[in-house]
């Protein structure tokens, strides 16, 4: 698994991975609905380093991005979004990617990383990012509409580098 | 005191509110370096509601902004920011347009109302939020970087309407 910067040939596979996570609205405060270009506009914006996840064939099975969490006095933490493709979960390619994204943080000089808004239903994740050092540091009353379950709790997540 | 929408005419008057705190880079996580137009675009944005708070003789000494917190399964959760003139500190301006910005949500159908980012230090503040009926849910350990304290921890706070 080679996991590298994102190119913008990249996106029809890009989308690919992210459109059924984004379509389905379980995981992310995104619009389920929004428009391929729109998301992809989000996900590769200039705010942010987008990479991918690429098996030896060349399919992309996963991608994330990085970004400042905040400017001015905020700007040395950073958050992270993971996708992986359906396909391909259950491989360890979430943890793949949250420990490169870690080493890439601490090159980059940030001190800290931070998830704004982990659904606390995607119970998966939350032991994911707890094994790989972050801790939940904030809960969200009730603040996730999720599309089956109705109004659920969502965590923040914290770890210093 | 009336708290009014802003109009576009409110522009100067509320760059003369917001630049100073802006400038002094000690509560929020903006550039404090921002030009004044980028300022006023992110305060004045599409995204958002705006209001002014207007004395009696017209002058502007208060201003806030509303806006979906998160999209998709998160957008029923709001999220403000208020900026007081460093002149009418010590008024009361915040907590009448905290208390304004309180019933337009629920006007506006939101079912909870979050900061993201309140910089520990702004301990006038947090009691402020607090007595206002706010519950601190989560803190960022040494998120924001002061520029005379050094870094120091943000709190995250929430209230259900």
């Amino acid at each position: 698994m080679l996991i590298r910067p994102a190119r913008p040939e990249d996106a029809a596979a890009i989308w690919r991975v992210i459109g059924p996570t984004i379509r389905a609205g379980e995981t992310y405060t995104l619009d389920p609905q929004m428009r391929e270009a729109d998301a992809l506009a989000y996900w590769l914006g200039p705010d942010k380093e987008t990479f991918v996840a690429e098996e030896e064939d060349g399919a992309i099975v996963g991608t994330y991005f990085m970004r400042a969490n905040q400017a001015g006095g905020g700007a040395h933490v950073c958050n992270c979004g993971y996708m992986t493709s359906a396909a391909a979960t259950g491989r360890g390619i979430a943890r793949l990617m949250c420990q490169h994204s870690l080493d890439h943080a601490r090159a980059r000089g940030y001190r800290a990383m931070q998830f704004n808004f982990v659904v606390s239903t995607n119970e998966r994740a939350v032991r994911l990012w707890e094994s790989l050092g972050f801790k939940i540091v904030g809960r969200l009353p009730l603040a996730f509409k999720h599309p089956t379950r109705g109004y659920v709790d969502a965590l923040v997540m914290f770890q210093s580098l």
